[in-house]
This record gives C-alpha cells, sequence and structure tokens, in this order.
C-alpha cells in the first residue's frame, strides 16, 4: 500500500530540478508555540472544530521544486495569494480523523492508514500532487504528541485532526496549480451530535449532491458547498421540530438511497428474502464518500456474524414498503466527526412523484440494539478499551 | 433591478445589532500603494490572469455585524483562518468581467451591472451574503479609477476584474458561515486564446460537468474544480495535435451539447426545417451558466435580424448528422475572457454507443464570417468605437 518515496529527476529547458515525490518527515522544521491556550473545562460543551490546538504542520509544493521541507509551526493564518485556485476554483481537499486519549494512558489515532489513502486518491482526482502515506502519518504524529496535552483525558471528547492540500497558484487560468500547500492542524472536539432523540432525515429527491461522471466518491471541498444551501433548507422545513436534522440524499430516477448530510447511512432490516440484514450502498457507484467508519462498521459486523451483511444499493420504494411491513429495525448514519448516529424519522417529499410521508424508524426502541453495541465497540478501540491493533495507531509519547 | 440598500434591525438574545444590507462606498477606506508594477511591454505577453494591478477592495461581513466598511488597499495577500470554509468546503464565488481603454480615452467597463446581479444570484445558493448591485459597480469604478494606468491603452488588452465572495468563518462545521470577505482585484490581461488555428473541442459523455438539482447555473468555484482533471485528461488526449484545446459538456441520454471549457457555445446551421438558424441551448435547465458574453451575442444576432435565433437544446445525433449533411457553418464558444472563439473540430468520442468520429466544422473559411462579425462588434463596444451605452459603462476619471 504505502509508495516508497523516490526521488524524481524533472528536466526543464535550462535546469535540472530534483523533486522529492513525497516531503519527508526527516527534514521537519518546529517551532513551538510559547502561548497557552484556554479551553472550557466541560468537554460537552467543545462542540465540533471549534477549538484549535496551538500547533499546525505546513509544507508547500511546487511544479518544479517539488516539496519543500515540511514545518510544524504556531497555529496561525495563512498568507493567501488573492489569485490562488483555491479561493476561485475550490481546489482544495481535505480529511478527518482523530486522536484519543486511551484508558490505558496512551493516544490512539483510528485507522490513519485510510484517510491517508483516501487523501491521496483525491489529491489525484483534484489535480494536486501526491505524498507517501507513511510520510504523513510520522508528521501527523509529530504534531499530536507536541500539542498531547490539549487530546481530552476523557471518553466524551477526542482530538479531531484536519488535514487538508489546497492549490495556491498565483495566477487565474483554470488548469493544473503549479502550487499547492498540505497542512493539517487539530481541535479539541466534544459530540457532534446529541443522539438522546435520534437523527430525523428529510429526502426529497430535488435535492441532489452527487451524479455519475462527478466527483461524489472523492472528499473534495467541491462536494460540500452546494450542500450548505440545502442544510440550511432542511433546518427551514423541519424547524417545527428540534435536533440535528440532515438532508438524506437520493439518486436518480430509482430514488436510489446513498448518504445523509455528510455522512455514510445503513440499514438493519428483514429483507425481501425474508433475511436479517445490514444494508448500505455501495462505493463502486461513485455516488458516495467511502467512509472509514462505514468500512469499519461493516467489517465488523462481517466479524460478529449476526446477521447477512449487504453493500447493495436500495431505493426510497423498498424503504417506504418495508417500514410499512415493520420490517425495518434500525436505521443509521455514519461517519468520524458523528460517529454511528441513530435515525428516528424519514420525511419523505417527492414532488414528482405526489408522495409525502413520515416514516417512524423504531432504531431507539430496537432489540438488536445494534447502534448501540456498535457505538460501544469503536468507543472501546477508540480508547483503548480492548485491543484491535490494525486500527490503533499509537502515538509514542516522549 | 438593482434593490434599494436598506437598514435591516436583527435582534439577538441581549442586544440589538444595526446591519446594513449591503456594504457603502459612502464608508470607503483607501489606502494607496507607493510601489510601482513593472509589465511586459508586449501586450501579446500578457496572457490572462498573470498580472495584477497595484490595488484590490476588500470587504468583510459577520452575521452580527452585517458588512463593515469596504477598503481599496495595495494588492497583497489575504489572511485566511486555517478553518475557514472556502478552505475546506469550497464556500466561494466569483466573476469575471473587463474594463477596455477605448479609442477616445475613456475607460469602459462591459454590462458590469449583469456580473452584479448574476454574483448575488449565486451568493444565494452559496449561502453567502448579498449586497447591492449599485454599491458594488461604484466600488468597481473607484478601484478602476485608482488604477486607471493599467488599463492597457491597446485594443489587444484589456483589464480583467475579479470580484469575489468567500466564506471565512473560523469553524470546521458545515453549515452557514458567519463570516465572509467580497474582494476584487483586476488583471493587466491579453487574449486567452489564439484563435488563428480554431479551437479544437473533446466531447466525451464520461466528462460530466453539471446535473439536474445541482449548481452548474451558478458561478460557483465548486463547478470548477472538477473540471481541471478533465482538462489535463483533454489536453493529454490530444497532445498529438496543438492548440488550446477544450472539453465540451454532454448532458444524459440525449447528449445534449451543453457548454465548452468554462464557456458557453453556438451553432450557426441550416436547421432540420431547412432555416439558417443560431442556436445556443437554454440555461433554464440548470445545467449551464448563463454568460453575459451569451445573452450580448444572442441580443447582437436578434437585432441584426440576419437568420433565427434560438435558446433551444440540440443533441450530439443533431449535430452529427448536420456536419455529414454540410449543414453547420459555424461553430463557436463565448466567453469574458474568450470573448467569442472558433471552433474548427469536434472529437466525439463515446464508448457506451461506440462512436469515435472527427467532426470538421468549417467555422474558419464560413462565408457568412459571423463570428468574425460579432468578435468585430463586441471589440467595437468594448473599445467605443461605436456607440451601445446601455453595455458600456464609462469609469469617470478624475
Amino acid at each position: 500500500m504505502q509508495k516508497i518515496s523516490s526521488v524524481l529527476l524533472k528536466r526543464s529547458a535550462n535546469t535540472t530540478f530534483r523533486t522529492h515525490s513525497s516531503f519527508q518527515y526527516a527534514n521537519l522544521v518546529v517551532e513551538k508555540n510559547t502561548k497557552k491556550q484556554r479551553l472550557p473545562s466541560d468537554p460537552e460543551k467543545l462542540g465540533f472544530g471549534r477549538y484549535f490546538s496551538n500547533h499546525m504542520i505546513d509544507v508547500d509544493w511546487d511544479a518544479k521544486e517539488g516539496w519543500f521541507a515540511p514545518h510544524i509551526k504556531p497555529f496561525q493564518n495563512f498568507s493567501i495569494h488573492p489569485a490562488a485556485k483555491v479561493l476561485h476554483y475550490a481546489q482544495t481537499i481535505f480529511e478527518g480523523l482523530k486522536a484519543y486519549h486511551g484508558v490505558d494512558g496512551k493516544i490512539r489515532v483510528f485507522r490513519p492508514e485510510l484517510n491517508m489513502e483516501r487523501m491521496r486518491r483525491t489529491a489525484r482526482r483534484a489535480t494536486l500532487p501526491d505524498f507517501n502515506t507513511r510520510e504523513a502519518l510520522l508528521l501527523i504524529d509529530e504534531l499530536i504528541r507536541i500539542d498531547a496535552d490539549m487530546v481530552p483525558k476523557t471518553d466524551k471528547a477526542s482530538l479531531y485532526i484536519r488535514p487538508m492540500l489546497f492549490a495556491t497558484d498565483q495566477h487565474l487560468g483554470i488548469g493544473e496549480s503549479m502550487q499547492a500547500k498540505w497542512a493539517c492542524f487539530t481541535a479539541i472536539t466534544g459530540s457532534y451530535f446529541n443522539y438522546d432523540r435520534g437523527i430525523r432525515l428529510l429526502a426529497d429527491p430535488e435535492m441532489v449532491r452527487s451524479w455519475k461522471g462527478g466527483v461524489g466518491q472523492y472528499k473534495m471541498g467541491c462536494n460540500y458547498a452546494p450542500t450548505i444551501f440545502v442544510g440550511k433548507l432542511v433546518s427551514r422545513i423541519m424547524a417545527a421540530m428540534q435536533g440535528c436534522d440532515q438532508a438524506m440524499w437520493l439518486s436518480g430516477e430509482d430514488r436510489l438511497v446513498t448518504e445523509a448530510g455528510a455522512m455514510n447511512l445503513f440499514m438493519l432490516w428483514t429483507n425481501e428474502e425474508n433475511e436479517l440484514e445490514l444494508i448500505t450502498p455501495p462505493t463502486d457507484s461513485g455516488l458516495l464518500l467511502p467512509g472509514i467508519t462505514r468500512q469499519s462498521v461493516v467489517e465488523l459486523a462481517r466479524e460478529w456474524d449476526l446477521m447477512k451483511v449487504s453493500e447493495t444499493n436500495f431505493t426510497m420504494d423498498q424503504l417506504v414498503r418495508a417500514v410499512q411491513e415493520q420490517r425495518v429495525h434500525e436505521f443509521f448514519v455514519s461517519g468520524t466527526a458523528a460517529n454511528v448516529g441513530p435515525v428516528s424519522e424519514i420525511l419523505y417529499c417527492d414532488k414528482e412523484r405526489g408522495v409525502k410521508e413520515n416514516l417512524v424508524i423504531p432504531t431507539m426502541s430496537s432489540k438488536m440494539q445494534l447502534v448501540k453495541r456498535l457505538n460501544k465497540t469503536l468507543s472501546d478501540i477508540h480508547y483503548g478499551r480492548i485491543e484491535k491493533k490494525e486500527w490503533q495507531r499509537i502515538v509514542e509519547l516522549n
């Protein structure tokens, strides 16, 4: 999986440049922050992505020179040229992963190599430079080590890690950027949602997130901007009811169920063949993001072998019928920020077909308690209460 | 068209804020640049968007306080918080328009109110704050006035104007930004394309720019990022032939012809009813950007009344048949950067249908010379050789 970093020789008209195919941890320059942070003492009040830790990684790239030496420096604003392509043409990609302070005092990062591999696939699609997974992981380890006291010492919070890569070219033409920046910072983070009530979803085929031939399967910034307005509409439509409501994204004439908000989704149901099945839409359609939590849920459920586990498409019609016939037991979303979140209702509005129907899902009262079990197991792995070495990257502290 | 700016009262829990619904030219603060630019003396060498002038407009917005006083200041980098939504979720929009140094020494901007109206429509869809068209135009006038000596004194170049609006919120949650920045800078610009040869287009239905329910009709940054990779593929596929080649975007099972690169497109043909017709796809599909040059071409052609002018969809099948029957006389693209550009060949690759065909279009040798005539008329209006007051905003110099 991990490509060995190599030295690439590029020849231009008058001069020869040496270009590393990745930034190198060995070249890291560290400038420590002397200021101290003040944070809310109650982890419940941290919210998501509001409190940033003291340092950040910053690495520049140039088409001629390749990657420059990585820096870890005090958390600070970027200085960005007004013509940088990120500001105009949205040439930016990102990742989200988390570090947890374990019950044994060790800090664990959850499957970060999967995030780095996905980030590299996304970079290719976004025409941004490639880098080495191992070098990126070593840099992230170092960033966490330096800000180790910012990893919350509670299982109600964690350190959210946000790697990003964006085009910094100083030229307005729409085309490949000749300059880019790889950066990473962290945010002390409580829970994204309050799950006491279950999430309500709004499914309306006029709200479209992705399409065939598009970039829905990549974590590119451009997939998110159009959803902000839709999120606002959803809140407005559902204003009468409280809580953390999201769009459920359908696709095409078949009304395929694909994602919810910026998360993957799962249904535990008795399918048309009378089998107990955990079903989630497949990623090969190109319509949805291959989530790391999604993959982990599929793998855990397959290990447990309590039910059939399928990565298969299902339609809104199938869902409606199954709810009517009381065959849907649990419905939930998954994501790094959200973990696994129970869905309690789906409001299905389909103007074209004259449908407006509220589907009540008994997730919160399910006897199987799959959502609870998944959340507990994931949390046990995150906080080191159980060992699953290949999912737990331990950050060695000094 | 121009909404009168009004004072909006917003009430929050503890305090009352006064929010102007737009930034105000009357509050402008100007800080002059003392440095002088060095530019290539040959306008042909300017390229597109590489040489920036000395000043920029910078206006901040905050959900509580509304718009702050606008600043014109020396052209400089932005200082952007690492969590700003523009860098992660592509919450950014832009416009492109031009100022021309006329043969009478006056500086004219081409139909800027249309750009500002489109920018405001786009801002609404991008969940970014609204502003007043007239105030924005007054600010742009002032910016041009201050950098008036940067407007090239030749009809081979112009001053490209780039207004932009992006989310600067310091919070990672995917949602409405509570802070934003409106900015505008200018670039001394030669021609975007070299038209000696005609443009070659590659039409492949696997390359998709926009989709129903998406944001293809808005000038949002997120529409551009996914096209950069496609542009690179097009160059690679057509590497054997030189020149300025672009993707021609098709849509859906019908292979509707929609756009080319980041431009609108037109065809002059003898249609199936044996009428001479200038045809361009309609904007109400939501699949293409309603270009200002596109609108101007339609309006000019209707004024001239030499042919039927239609905003109607046409398919790849119709195009292929018409080329075979020698009914296509001219094919061209339109845009602010490109003006009107002749297309000489369209390579149609449709794997699903087993089609690979090169369509040769006789645009360069057409007797009608519509492309030439349009370019000349637009240029005459730009540089003030003919008067068309409602399309020419004159920047009063001091």
